[in-house]
């Protein structure tokens, strides 16, 4: 088995126990007096860190990414929108083994999470854009998604005349292209982070986060070899692996990942392995969706790629651990979407 | 033409100008001492009211109501829910002609706003629903909408704990039925009303919410005779007309209206007269949809209602008025979905 770790930030892992009120001060105060008041973030010495919340660069960006992400008049049927496949009511996903598009149109492929998908090392189950600003463009122009342009999603923008000054205002400029659209989108999205689940208190510190079973779970989920890919502060996405290591899997996606984009044949079905953060919210799992239920998940994984059948107890310790990885869900008032004008193009849900 | 005005309150309606300030002060002492400090709410004379905020009388069905009305599981799909075609960051509509359903099926009329629906006489375009309450069971068991069940709806609910548990909270019962589900609905629903559009600031004495051009559209909206139909608290929603009542309307919807409803032939092609709250908003207009623009709408309502053509300056004073009738927007978190249970039934976007 290849084991291809990344040790995130290493040198901040440091090992200790009931810290948890030293993190809080730390982070409430990381935009205070620098150097000498500062308390260095100290945890527990582990493979997983916790989740940072989000550093915010330009509330503008977000405030205007947000109405993006939840305009479905960035589709040609004026009906989808990020928001419809990575539903931040659920854990940002659609909860579907693979996605519905223009049309009624079946996706390929699961809808992956857009929680902490900042921390990821690149973009789709291929790897195939290197950040969230690449993935927002794609879904609008593909034919089995979202079925627009760019051009058509910008001639629509330019259009609104809230979401010209709103553009104008955010970017300082009049003229609305994709870049801007899909940089807001993006900026949006990094903010999609999930701190304070009970793990991250318990790698705080705070050791009455988690029971006894849960912490069997996650020893069992170190020694078993899960966090091998697993690993960092998103625990997954971090790097590439093989679905169906020790025996192959037998997917029904079609998708043959990573050598889609490397031209490699060795990388064939070699997919992103994904986050397991709000992993009990993001079922259906693996790429084709076909796992409903962590018990399922945890099986096949032992199984397919540590060649280990875990027991009924072990198995539940470990699903026990991964509901702990549950954080802070998005919290914001739903967005109002700026009307469009007598000249903004109207969708075309039902044309040829 | 048949004039069936319903003068809602007309006992409360008592001419007065300037009067801003009482009015507002009677809002915020609404619950607090009775009789002797209460100041009567003293509003112009005119055949249009304010809006009253919701009168929340319980919060818990209102919370849960708001979770039912975003989740997608209560779909055959699991890809549409309430929100969808009643989408509450773009004026409670989808902004299509008509709706899009289970499989991609075109709706046969237009989905019509969800605000301030608690004051209709009653539910959808022909008034087959009595309430809110009523209204909510349709789309769900609707093949060409949700195209669920009542039963599978609350088989869902009932495999998901933390339903479970907010169900047991709100009815303080075990047994979900579907009965709660739609009363939770309505009651969510029944708080989204749309208070403070400048016109119903003017209305309670401010002078200076609408200009001159917004007072004579609205001065000739009245002259005209459209207020004849558009009166009221929501504008609109009081009485059921005949779509075409000077010239024919050649609708591109099947629908035949109340006939339907009734049975009664002479009620073929009486619709429920829309609100015009937050029409700037509703896009496009008529049962059909087939109106983009409201200078579009202004202008076919005019000829085939009141037998009239305004000119060019007179549609558009018109319209400058009802975009005074934008009010404020449902303003609250994006809820979060209680996650399915292994137990849950897995939705079957593409099953047959």
């Amino acid at each position: 088995m290849r084991i291809k770790m990344i040790w995130l930030l290493t040198g901040l892992l440091v090992g200790a126990a009931g810290c948890s009120e030293q993190a809080t001060e730390n982070q409430n105060t990381e935009s205070a007096e620098p150097a000498a008041n500062m308390v260095e973030a100290v945890y527990r010495d582990e493979p997983i860190k916790p989740i940072q919340p989000a550093n915010v660069e330009n509330p503008k960006y977000v405030e205007l990414g947000k109405k993006l992400y939840f305009d479905p008049r960035l589709s040609k049927s004026g009906f989808i929108s990020c928001n419809s496949c990575h539903n931040l009511s659920m854990g940002g996903t659609d909860n579907l083994k693979t996605s519905i598009g223009h049309n009624w149109t079946k996706g390929p492929i699961n809808s992956p999470t857009v929680l902490n998908s900042s921390l990821n090392l690149a973009q789709f189950w291929d790897g195939r854009a290197a950040d969230l600003k690449e993935q927002a463009a794609g879904p609008i122009a593909n034919p089995g998604e979202m079925a627009f342009t760019h051009a058509l999603a910008v001639d629509m923008l330019r259009s609104i005349p809230g979401y010209v000054a709103e553009f104008k205002e955010a970017f300082g400029k009049e003229e609305i292209t994709i870049d801007e659209v899909t940089l807001a989108i993006a900026a949006f999205e990094e903010t999609l982070v999930t701190p304070n689940s009970r793990f991250d208190l318990w790698l705080k510190g705070d050791d009455n986060a988690m029971t006894a079973t849960e912490l069997a779970g996650y020893n069992l989920f170190k020694s078993s070899g899960c966090v091998a890919c697993h690993s960092g502060e998103g625990i997954g996405g971090n790097s590439f692996q093989k679905m169906g290591l020790v025996e192959p899997y037998h997917a029904t996606s079609p998708a043959e990942g990573r050598s889609a984009v490397t031209g490699n044949d060795a990388d064939r079905f070699s997919f992103k392995v994904p986050t397991l953060r709000n992993v009990e919210l993001t079922y259906p799992y693996f790429h084709d969706g076909e796992a409903d239920t962590l018990t399922e998940a945890v099986d096949v994984m032992g199984r397919l790629q540590l060649g280990k059948k875990f027991t009924d107890e072990e198995n539940a310790q470990i699903v026990a651990f991964l509901k702990t990885l549950t954080g802070d869900q998005p919290s914001f008032q739903l967005p109002q979407l700026p009307p469009s004008s007598d000249k903004t193009p109207r969708p075309e849900p039902f044309a040829e």
